[in-house]
């Protein structure tokens, strides 16, 4: 084996290496991501957006711009963290059926994020916000009742 | 006592109460929360930009200002969180001197906010963005030694 050859597979050995390291999961750290993007996009979807939806917070644009621009930032986010080997490690009321049927999951979950990519631009508008708020909220909730225990599992 | 003075009683208490409602905050919901904001901006500061910074992960300016921008709309939210109420009530690594030097806790979070302000527009070149992560790692440093203790207390 020459030099050359034996650089190339030191090389590609090594970029494997990283490459797995990179994408090595400590599912406790993404129980915690996925737990953690939720509670912000709750507080600020049912906090601010909901809140001013039911007409329990004055609406005011810009805070409800800037809540809907928060929140469709987010709610993409946690989708990899619910990957293989992060079924458990932490309390969790993550339904194991998300890993048993990953494509109905998966379906759900692009639903949600599809409703929340119209909130930002209905967010300019009272009425249309709370249109919109309405369809988001069906969306989390579908996905809430099929795939999130009512309590901790561990 | 005429009716309209009465009304314009009534609706005062009404939204003194609405108010004083508003503004209730369950410890443990506010400790959770800024602990939530803080893990998801720990996972897109050093996951994302530190990465990057460090050369641990290639350079992509979509993703750093996509990153950015994300920080630096977080770094605020968990400010209100930290008020009077919210020293204890779940695990927390909060140091209870931010209760009792509120000027300086500020102090030292809002100068880790105007840093985290210039990432995204420092995100977009790669030596730009090498320099800002160091200078908003100094703030978040210098805020973690002063008021974050090194084990939860409850």
């Amino acid at each position: 084996m020459n030099r050359t050859i034996q650089r190339v597979i030191l090389a590609t050995v090594t970029l494997g290496v990283a490459g797995a390291a990179f994408a090595q999961v400590k599912p406790e750290d993404e129980i915690r991501y996925r737990q953690s993007v939720m509670n912000v996009i709750g507080r600020n979807f049912g906090g601010v957006l909901g809140a001013m939806a039911k007409g329990e917070r004055p609406y005011d644009q810009a805070t409800a711009v800037k809540a809907a621009t928060l929140v469709d930032m987010l709610s993409g986010l946690p989708a990899n963290s619910f990957g293989p080997g992060t079924e458990k490690g932490a309390p969790t009321k993550a339904d194991p059926k998300i890993w048993k049927d990953q494509a109905k999951f998966k379906a759900a979950y692009d639903k949600m994020v599809a409703e929340v990519a119209k909130l930002p631009a209905a967010a300019k508008d009272p009425a249309a916000l709370k249109a919109q708020v309405a369809e988001t909220g069906k969306a989390c909730k579908a996905c809430h009742d099929d795939f999130r225990l009512k309590e901790f599992r561990s």
